[in-house]
């Protein structure tokens, strides 16, 4: 089938899906939970090719123990779609309601956005946690996998794909892409795309809201900060700063760069060394930093580098507005962290650091849809429209404004016969 | 100064105006209200120049009227800002809050999305009611307007940017574009842009997305549908369909395609003829409207025309799901209406037709934001993401997350020394 017509056919079945019931939406989650525990042995064959492959292909090994789906992983997906299950449906929430005018009611009601077009990287598991996302709130889907996992990723698709029709979701609304030729084209379907989903590189994500009129909900780089207020607990900081740097540096939530108020550097920089020496931390630094504790130069490049490795930058600031001001200028809008016990700074650091994530007195690591308690995610958001911050179901809903009338027409307001009344009323949407 | 350096300014000046007071910026609207009318003189001395040229270059009569400027227009606008001083501001509302843990502390908090680029059409009311709309919302904006406007506009911008001052807003958060390099050089700059919502035809919102990567806030054409069901009331039928057709021809809200259920098509017709002969709309219509009443043939092209005139295509349908099917195939995502005593029906037309507003039992021209009670508008979304249908205040916001804690770190969660409690809670920002 040509990739325009399969395009259409998600079209057609996201339009029916929005409608479907909760209760047909959680039967056809638990049928694809059941299917992947009884197809678990074709997948985890299906991945040893993968990785076979990937191995001759020399793939670097972090991108192989990412690509690799065990009967663990399995079971962590399967996990993850019971808990999806729990979760109130979203969708035809009524967000408001107005009375216009006596038997004229306005309604706000949530609903799934249409089609969500999603590139992702190596891990399998990604493909059923979206796929999962998208049903729960009633969206179809378009998926591009990395070409490394095609194998899992066909059989994986083929199994939620099966599950859904035998559950009685629209055929159709789940589709794969293999190919970067597909991509491509993907990117000029703005008639059945909705929205596109890019998890990559910075690059990748640029390359693709050059290359289409499809609204794009992307991460760029996470360039996280800690800034030490003068006003901070030595200990807090040192403990906040260590967890925000080392507890996992391969990760867009991790600190890159390290803010200091002048008259607190002396004392908190030397504890700060001494904690990150011991977990083999390079560090880099202004002049300043350079005159309190022995680490290297730091450029102009490194205040914008996210080194997603044992590695910080560090600077030390006249005051909490230099600390901002150096945040806005070379941050990425996604998490950062002040640290002090003056509820003032603190205040002023998260009204006015421009970021998804602004945290007081904890570690940037904090930044995630499940410790947020989203349930999963799709994905963290540094865009500044529709989501921010992590991307759990909400991200995935849109609204109608629905309004009830009885014959009402537009002219008795305009001729002054009939007036507005705009009365608020605490209503869900009757139908 | 560089076109560069100013969207700079604003962007600076914007991270400061999302921090200020909601008696700031009512009292920066008061003092543009009252310079309006202070200046009332110069500005109708400027939109007479702009009206004598345009004259000149022979403007098109319906654009010199959206043109002209006079003391009702001034103190139309005047009211505006009046009401807008009176609306609840939207910053800084919790949306929820959720406790992650003990002393951590989960909130998502409304803010402004930062810098937003307009582009508009001839009406200069347009750049004060958007500034003010920005302004409370607590947004920058680059302005550009119409070049047959250009002396009201630069009026008009410096009188705001001037009481603006005044009264204590950060200098730069208004910039008026004048060319239309300038608008192609805003384009670009998604360094510092973070919305562009263009106002005009169909064709220039697809040039501004197919020429930017900065999110663009689009309204495409207006092609709306009546459709009359099997279980309609002939005369209620007949009174939304005259009113949705001819209130006012030449708005994106407008009926342009009448679907009439098969059954129903015999009594109806020829009484919405009778009515809309009236109002002297040419009718156009499919082969069996044409066995009812005496019309012209409907091609293809006219399922997908926008008219913005006295003229109406119509079309039998054999039930709901083709009148569905259709809306969903040739409409514009805009407004659709069903007109229908049966319940059932009204439901599955509202949660299946793909449209930011679908109505039951009402006109189509009710689709608008003064009508919907919110206040002024800056324009109507047929995009489906972040915002939908009639945009005010709200469509300028997005939130941040903030989180406060005493010291936690990730790395107790991963070690599992502490868990997550996730515990919605009812509690607003405290800072």
């Amino acid at each position: 089938m040509l990739l325009k017509e399969q395009a259409f056919n998600v079209k057609k079945a996201s339009v029916k899906l929005a409608a479907a019931s909760t209760e047909l939406k959680n039967q056809a989650l638990a049928q694809i939970a059941k299917a992947l525990m009884d197809r678990k042995d074709e997948i985890i064959k299906a991945n040893a090719e993968d990785l076979k492959r990937s191995e001759e292909e020399n793939l670097a090994a972090p991108l192989l123990k990412r690509l690799k789906f065990d009967e663990a992983k399995i079971k962590d997906v399967v996990d993850g779609i019971n808990s999806l299950i729990k979760l109130e449906d979203p969708v035809g929430k009524t967000v408001f309601c107005t009375e216009l005018d006596q038997g004229l009611d306005l309604y706000k009601v949530t609903c799934p956005i249409g089609v969500i077009g999603v590139i992702f990287e190596s891990r399998p598991d990604a493909l059923v946690q979206i796929s999962t996302l998208c049903l729960k709130s009633g969206n179809g889907v378009m998926l591009k996998g990395g070409s490394e996992a095609r194998n899992t990723n066909r059989i994986l698709a083929d199994i939620i794909a099966e599950a859904t029709d035998k559950a009685g979701i629209p055929t159709g609304w789940i589709c794969l892409l293999e190919t970067r030729e597909d991509v491509n084209e993907m990117l000029k379907m703005d008639e059945y795309i909705d929205l596109i989903i890019p998890r990559g590189s910075n690059e990748f994500v640029r390359y693709i809201m050059d290359n289409s009129r499809i609204p794009v909900m992307g991460h760029a780089d996470g360039i996280c900060h800690c800034y030490i207020d003068e006003h901070a607990r030595i200990d807090m900081a040192v403990k906040i700063v260590v967890d925000s740097k080392t507890q996992y540096v391969a990760v867009c939530n991790a600190t890159e760069t390290l803010l200091v108020h002048k008259d607190v550097a002396p004392k908190v920089l030397p504890e700060i060394k001494k904690a990150l020496d011991e977990k083999e931390v390079a560090l880099v630094g202004c002049p300043k930093t350079q005159e309190i504790i022995p680490v290297s130069p730091a450029a102009e490049e490194d205040w914008k580098t996210e080194y997603l490795d044992y590695k910080l930058s560090i600077k030390v600031v006249d005051d909490i507005h230099e600390a901002i001001d150096h945040i806005n200028t070379y941050g990425s809008g996604h998490t950062d962290s002040i640290i002090t016990d003056d509820k003032d700074n603190a205040a002023l650091f998260m009204n006015l650091v421009d970021s998804g994530n602004v945290f007081w007195n904890c570690s940037t690591r904090f930044s995630d849809g499940f410790r947020y308690g989203f349930g999963a995610e799709v994905g963290i958001s540094t865009s500044k429209i529709h989501s921010r911050g992590p991307v759990g179901l909400d991200g995935l809903l849109i609204y109608k404004y629905k309004v009830i009338g009885n014959g009402h027409i537009v002219d008795d307001y305009a001729k002054r016969v009939k007036t507005f009344k705009h009365i608020k009323k605490d209503a869900d949407f009757p139908l």
